[in-house]
């Protein structure tokens, strides 16, 4: 109960952006230790993914948040965040672009290479797939220390577009992404 | 006009999961030569992705054909599958399951190894993911060779579920993936 009452005040006290608990999500993430890797406390929620009304009430959550926003595109993250990245683009009617994985997108394309929690990696995004002046939503399943979606915006940005706003479905506070993406930020569960 | 009347005969002489011409989609299909290695030709679609409406009509068309059928799930193939996979199960209102590349997921998974058009892979399910007898469509965005859909029907089949049918928005009938995979196949656009 406190803890109701405590997300209100925040809702009453903060700006939207920062208002990140929605704690009925935390029943369908479960906490996998040591994966991929040792030392990685890996949330993975396909309970969320396998019951259809508590996935589109997420999708909703989002998509009441952008319904009303002059977002152009949807960018959805190789290759967990096209989960994400489609159901809201499917439920707002808007273009999906999908930021790929190095030699996955043919054609002309812009590229970054970036540093994951664990490891390093590249990304690409067409040079058509976004014009100078548009904006989009950024949406990946999780962020960790935040350099995969700023890698995601840089190159947004490249192509001249703007990056409105990053969502997740999960933060990993501990690891202080926001600090990290020059963006805002809106995911559904915080996790410490 | 030939080609319409040509496709209208089909569609009564041939039983429906034969009917896989729905030529509005090649509109939104590019053919990006010698890619990802030379000598294919690979088909790639982010004008479908990119364009809300066609996008909604593809995904409606998958739709009407499973909406009345007793599907329990629909899986989706790492990593364009989900894209597919997503939007049907997010319009189906029906469970998201994914088949991952391996190393992807955590837990108890089975795993199976299979030959792709270039190169081999191998791909994995959660144990946890199916009950014994339910009955899934298996998505992925195209089909060349089959061997993909084949061994996730196979890591389906081995928790004791069943696939209905494979569904694909490109079938690459050149490559006859329809011989090769054991279950009836719905595309909504064959390109020899």
């Amino acid at each position: 109960m406190k803890k109701i009452v405590f997300s209100s005040l925040l809702s009453f006290v903060l700006p939207l952006s920062a208002v990140t608990s929605n704690g009925w999500i935390e029943d369908y993430v479960n906490t996998i230790p040591d994966f991929p890797i040792p030392g990685i406390q890996f949330k993975w929620y396909s309970p969320l993914l396998n019951d259809p009304a508590a996935f589109k009430k997420a999708i909703h959550t989002f998509a009441e948040r952008y319904r009303d926003s002059e977002i152009d595109a949807i960018v959805g993250l190789d290759s967990r965040g096209f989960i994400f990245g489609t159901a809201l683009a499917y439920e707002l009617d808007l273009p999906l672009v999908l930021v790929r994985k190095a030699g996955k997108l043919p054609g002309e394309v812009v590229k970054i290479s970036y540093e994951l929690e664990y490891g390093k990696a590249s990304f690409e995004l067409e040079k058509s797939a976004l014009k100078p002046g548009q904006k989009v939503l950024v949406i990946d399943d999780v962020i960790a220390t935040g350099g995969t979606v700023k890698a995601a915006g840089q190159l947004v940005e490249s192509l001249g577009a703007s990056v409105t706003e990053v969502a997740s479905l999960i933060e990993l506070s501990a690891l202080n992404g926001r600090s990290n993406i020059p963006y805002p930020v809106f995911s559904l569960l915080t996790i410490d």
